[in-house]
């Protein structure tokens, strides 16, 4: 894997356009009753279609053996070495809420919970209070709470979650988290895990103390957990490193936060269907020179379990890609940010299944687009952040090194 | 890719022997009638004879997805880090004319240019004289030039092109061309493009002054425009890290430059033939441990696009193949520096096939060498550098890792 300020030295503007297809947890393992994977079980007639005109390879996204988390998973398919920028779960969340971040800014996820008179907690999720009621109470801990030389952000996600975003001169993420993790207990005091997060954490404990009395008359929702903080880390822009304009279309918050960060513009899907997020990167297409497209039920069904579920999503994305070859992308990527096997309900080291088509590409002849395939094919196995540099140079978007 | 100081540790004298056989460019894509490649259309039947016996893979001679220029591609077959140690073309070229060079030198491309009354450059490439002209100059120049602590060696290529190389105390190659790069303009200075280049600024200056003087009664080429200042890399030599006394035969002067900057000895072919390469192997094979033989045409034709010619070259080099094997070299290599397809007509980030024979190489079975099967064989994936440690192996010259 090469720096990346090694790939913006080489990396070119152009009209070429690049078609990068996440289907989440893609890969999967041997099941069923024939012992094949989801990805073999599924009926793929377009996919079958492409195949044979396609470069495949296997993805280590991190390094064999590592499985990683959504985060590395994307980063990594993203061009980024995965060990050296690691995103945490705060920054992730307020990203993904679209949260503008700054370098320096603290970033934590809030959990609305219920307290008792002793000031412990009885509920952890505060009875799930529904989205609403979680955007009015962002309001309001929004407009109350004052911190002299801090500008605080509350966001609300979904029924009880939140996130919230400190902004001042010396802020420093090293606090821990203050849920307790069951109930019965008090809230954990924000403690500095490093002598310089001492100015932030007495920073979260007047967050803390105003929360609570601006929160004393709700109900079930009378205080808050934080937990994760974490600041934005300081990724390349998309644009710089790879001269790419990029877009993501996408239906969860997080992912859209991950192509936020690294500077590609979100455009929400016009549904949470596969086919209406094709919609949306039809409509979009002529404007980008790079359109990142999230498929996220791959790998919900995976977790689940539900192999008969991931298939009929591998098959539903097989649907579309007809409309998407119709794009006439230079380069097309469909591949996964890890894989979730249903055998394990999980996310899992194997690696990702990939399959590269593209007029500069050579072509393996496979029938079918399979992890067995890919094993053999001729992008050999690669780690996740060669990707893009693989992308780019199909799409003659990288000058050559060297004389 | 390990260090060379790693493989130094391990490396040790043995009476085996390496033929390492670089055809330039030999990857490619599909193309012609039938969508196959060059190497696939090629009528190879020597070499289908060896394939089934040998061990094949593909090579990322840099990264996956980066073009390397020939200095890197070269560089990382020959196991060093192609990033780590990059050499600039005036290096390269003082390397191929024969330049012997030394750490702290400083090498120039020289282009013999005509400049009018007024001392603006008229034709840059001084009506591109005949060579023998260009020879007479270089010796004029040589021979004229005066600079008190500084060797100045000047040694003619083709036509107006030249090299400088420049020898003396605290010299640095931070210096920016001369060549205004169109007519109507004066030769630019030679700008210190860093402070500790001072001093050689003012060493150019003076060589520039007094080879003004020197060239101005010849027509047209009455004066010199430099550019590409380099100077040589430390590179670590093949004698010390490979216990390889290691032999090049090359036709093109850029290649073996290349080798001769690791360490190896030149011997000139005794024609351009690949024919005659061969027969310039045979008569030196007994006095080396190590010779690297190169092949260019393989690369000539593909960037000339010229798909029929480039699969000729293949064929006129397995018709070669009888006389390598009768050798019985211990270890033979055969693969490219970099992918050249026709139908791109430049270099490329394909992965490089690579056939690897041997006594104690596994044995993959394929009936052909081609891009297909090196990326199903049992030499997997590998980067460029990784390549010498894998030909010193199976010519067990390599000791064990611990105990």
């Amino acid at each position: 894997m090469l720096p990346l300020e090694f790939i913006g030295k080489l990396s070119r503007e152009s009209t070429t356009k690049i078609l990068f297809c996440v289907a989440d947890g893609l890969g999967g393992m041997p099941g069923g009753t024939n012992g094949i994977t989801e990805l073999e079980q599924a009926k793929t007639p377009n996919l079958d279609s492409i195949a044979p005109k396609s470069s495949m390879g296997l993805i280590h996204l991190v390094a064999p053996g590592i499985t990683p988390g959504s985060g590395p998973g994307h980063l990594a398919l993203f061009g980024y070495d995965p060990v050296k920028y690691l995103i945490g779960r705060g920054v992730l969340s307020a990203a993904g809420l679209g949260l503008e971040m700054q370098a320096g800014d603290v970033a934590a996820r809030i959990n609305f919970c219920t307290v008792d008179a002793k000031g412990l907690v009885t509920d952890r999720r505060a009875g799930r209070i529904p989205t609403e009621t979680c955007v009015k109470l962002c309001e309001k801990l929004g407009a109350g709470v004052k911190i002299p030389g801090v500008a605080v952000t509350v966001k609300p996600e979904r029924e009880h979650r939140a996130a919230v975003l400190f902004r001042g001169q010396g802020l420093n993420h090293a606090i821990a988290d203050t849920d307790p993790q069951r109930e019965g207990l008090a809230p954990l005091e924000p403690k500095a895990l490093a002598p310089e997060a001492e100015k932030t954490a007495g920073v979260i404990r007047e967050f803390l103390a105003q929360a609570a009395k601006i929160l004393a008359p709700e109900k079930p929702a009378n205080m808050v957990l934080l937990r994760g903080f974490d600041t934005p880390p300081h990724l390349p822009q998309f644009r710089d490193v790879f001269k790419l304009k990029a877009a993501a279309v996408a239906v969860y918050p997080m992912y859209r936060g991950l192509a936020r960060l690294v500077g590609m513009e979100v455009v929400p899907p016009k549904g949470e269907a596969i086919a209406d997020e094709v919609t949306t990167v039809e409509s979009i297409w002529k404007d980008y020179d790079f359109v990142y497209l999230h498929i996220k039920k791959t790998d919900s069904y995976g977790e689940d379990g539900n192999r008969d579920a991931k298939v009929h999503v591998i098959e539903e994305m097989d649907a579309q890609m007809g409309r998407l070859m119709a794009l006439k992308p230079d380069v097309f990527i469909l591949t996964g940010d890890h894989s979730t096997p249903a055998a394990l309900k999980a996310h899992s080291w194997h690696p990702s299944p990939l399959l590269l088509t593209s007029p500069t590409a050579r072509t393996d002849g496979f029938a079918r687009f399979t992890e067995g395939n890919c094993a053999r094919g001729s992008l050999g196995s690669i780690l996740g952040a060669d990707l893009m540099p693989l992308a780019l140079a199909h799409a003659l978007r990288l000058d050559k090194y060297g004389a």
